[in-house]
């Protein structure tokens, strides 16, 4: 099954454009990990995964018609050889299927750059909303989702704010591995971004989670251990539970760590820094400040709290960037 | 199965002292780890391990009647309280049976201990042998090995020098879970002991474990694992094939840390500092030095080499502790 074979039946026979299109899409932090894909090309996910979306940290893509494909980034130029250029107009392919519709697209990321925050999610999140506006595609939500997950697995759960669950889906062609928000309430949940080391890393998230399905002993116990910790958080998220929330999350983000630790060769994203910042957290958390940790494929550390322990976090953490990620514009 | 009934069969109704014995066992470093008991009173291990003895580096120990039991490890006389006497004289009991033999035991360690290796492996062997002295009890081989074994579960391959086996066995009252040497004329396996910190651990290996097996869910894929690299190394062992043990003892050693990262709440022996030196020890391989690093449950790292790196190794790592396991006197 190819990404044509699935979205062929929502796209209509001609692209009709407009002049211009614009959407944004918030970056996510997964508190249930997506780590594994059972189909590369359609990014199936091995696990289903939930996140919370981070407001107005995101990105802003516009499209407009050119005379030839370019992609300008925060204001910089993307090189038609570059690795952002060839993935941005192969996933564009997937709708354009060859009309002679050259586009000149511009993003802009309001992701704070320091706490080596991925942008890819919100970027393809951001770009499927454009899409979707500029061809007057009118795509229902469930195919939008697979098609941001076409271009970047954890895409899918940013073209959505709140709490965000992504299933993992049974059908070969990926139809149900769609993401779709979280009814809640609930907006006690604070993140505050710990930054390690913003550099780029030596291997990238979808090498990363292919060396460890293929290599790592322990893989074999991560997609189970994931379906429950989802269950646990969203549970959790319903009854308001941040103790269970945390924790859960905390512990599986260091699973999808250890499995990767077992890889072979083992891969770790973690620094010593990283590991250092985990002890202390551990301390302040046994010291009385409930706090948690939530790692992705990075050394960066992502610290969840709430609301009431704002001031004590920002005291303990004041090189951090704090977000509440229910305040929607920037 | 108590080891009450375990030793019964093999020990005399009465006991009948020499006037004093002494023992020395070498300290030992697992290239296949043991991590995980299935019976906590036998010390019966989930799987087997596979390690190497360290020659000189190791625990002498003498026992002599006396009016009153005392321990004096290293020149320092034991509290009747501490945990060193205590455990000492609860192990004694399974052979002394309430016999009115009061002993004073002197034990003296040749590890060194910057480098935070454990000595209780080396000092219940060393007991072991010394108690089967002291009494003339004649024990075959595999009951010193139980018996050691019962004592602290690696003091069962700290009983022989090179290459030694402990299977994990079948048995019920752990008859076959015994350590025997392995017959090899391979001595180019080299040490290097990178202390990090030589501090008091906050979880002993046995509580470590057992967290690590009640609450960890990657555990369920370890005793496999295990398994497999037991085999691995063991051969690598018999064709001289320094790459293969170097690199199965290296994914091992981080497949256990894996298991506890994914424990809940995680347990990390490892500091920053273990990190930082093992990102710096792959760059380090990576650039061609043949070198391969194993981890207890401490934050120390052992790095394996063999004997033509000496020179490169001592000079990479001049903080480090080099060990010749295969030098037996001191």
């Amino acid at each position: 099954m190819t990404p044509a074979d699935y979205l062929a039946p929502y796209l209509p026979p001609r692209l009709e454009p407009v002049e211009a299109a614009t959407a944004y899409a918030p970056a996510n932090i997964a508190l249930a990990k997506y780590w594994g894909k059972s189909d590369r090309v359609l990014n199936l996910p091995a696990n289903g995964s939930l996140s919370i979306s981070l407001g107005s940290h995101g990105s802003r893509t516009t499209i407009r018609a050119a005379d030839a494909d370019s992609i300008t980034l925060n204001g910089v130029l993307a090189g038609e050889d570059s690795p952002l250029h060839r993935r941005t107009f192969v996933f564009i392919e997937h709708i354009r299927r060859g009309a002679p519709q050259p586009l000149a697209i511009t993003s802009e990321n309001t992701i704070p750059t320091a706490a080596g925050l991925a942008s890819s999610a919100s970027g393809f999140a951001a770009l499927t909303r454009a899409l979707n506006a500029y061809w007057q595609l009118d795509l229902p939500d469930a195919v939008l989702s697979a098609l941001a997950r076409i271009g970047s697995g954890s895409a899918a759960r940013s073209l959505w704010h709140g709490f965000v669950k992504w299933d993992k889906g049974e059908q070969v062609d990926g139809s149900d591995s769609i993401a779709a928000p979280i009814v809640s309430d609930w907006q006690d949940l604070r993140i505050a971004l710990l930054p390690i080391d913003s550099g780029a890393k030596k291997t990238t998230s979808g090498d990363g989670m292919n060396h460890t399905t293929a290599t790592s002993p322990l893989y074999a116990a991560w997609p189970a251990t994931a379906a429950r910790d989802l269950a646990t958080i969203e549970t959790a998220i319903h009854t308001h539970d941040f103790t269970t929330l945390g924790a859960t999350a905390e512990a599986n983000a260091l699973a999808m760590h250890a499995t990767m630790l077992a890889a072979r060769p083992a891969l770790c994203y973690l620094h010593g820094a990283s590991l250092d910042a985990l002890h202390r957290l551990w301390q302040q958390r046994a010291d009385g400040l409930e706090i948690y940790a939530t790692i992705d494929a990075g050394p960066n550390i992502k610290i969840l709290y709430q609301r009431c322990d704002e001031a004590a976090v920002r005291a303990a953490y004041p090189q951090a960037v704090f977000i509440n990620p229910f305040v929607l514009a920037g």
